[in-house]
């Protein structure tokens, strides 16, 4: 099943990398959006703060271009936890936008 | 700012359509998502249940073939309101994939 998420926004709260027990690397941040969009012929103001996550080897050497920059994500939507239904955001890829 | 979403699932909890103080209709439903994903090189096993929400004239004719088939939505996120940081996925277009 498809799950694309392509989603610009500012980065705020960039915590410090963090290791997984097997030694992976976890980058967490949120995402600031704000636009217009149009649905159902309606225009609307649009306002969110995503909760994102990347993992893996780009997390290091992505966590310090990020703090109050533009950033552009791809990336997919999954629960935090079987138990906590929050959406988080799933980094697959990064591109800034503007410093 | 970008805010593209598309993402398969099977609809739940479909909510008959309610009408605004305008005269919009509204409708409201639940969106089941379940498949694997990758990020940073690691696959993962992805669930998540997203609130969704289709405004317009398109709205009455789209609520009776959604509840337990699986579709593909294209739309965008936004928070539920101000007061409440909860995504949405505001829906700009529904596919039936398979009834």
């Amino acid at each position: 099943m498809r799950n694309q998420v392509r989603i610009e926004g500012v980065a705020r709260r960039v915590e410090p990398v963090r290791y997984t027990p097997a030694g992976i690397p976890v980058l967490s941040f949120e995402l600031e959006h704000e636009s217009k969009q149009q649905a159902g012929g309606f225009e609307r103001a649009v306002r969110c703060v995503i909760s994102a996550q990347m993992v893996g080897t780009e997390a290091p050497q992505t966590a310090p271009q990020l703090e109050g920059n533009t950033v552009c994500v791809d990336g997919f939507l999954a629960a935090k936890s079987l138990r906590n239904p929050r959406l988080v955001l799933h980094v697959q890829h990064v591109e800034l936008i503007k410093v």
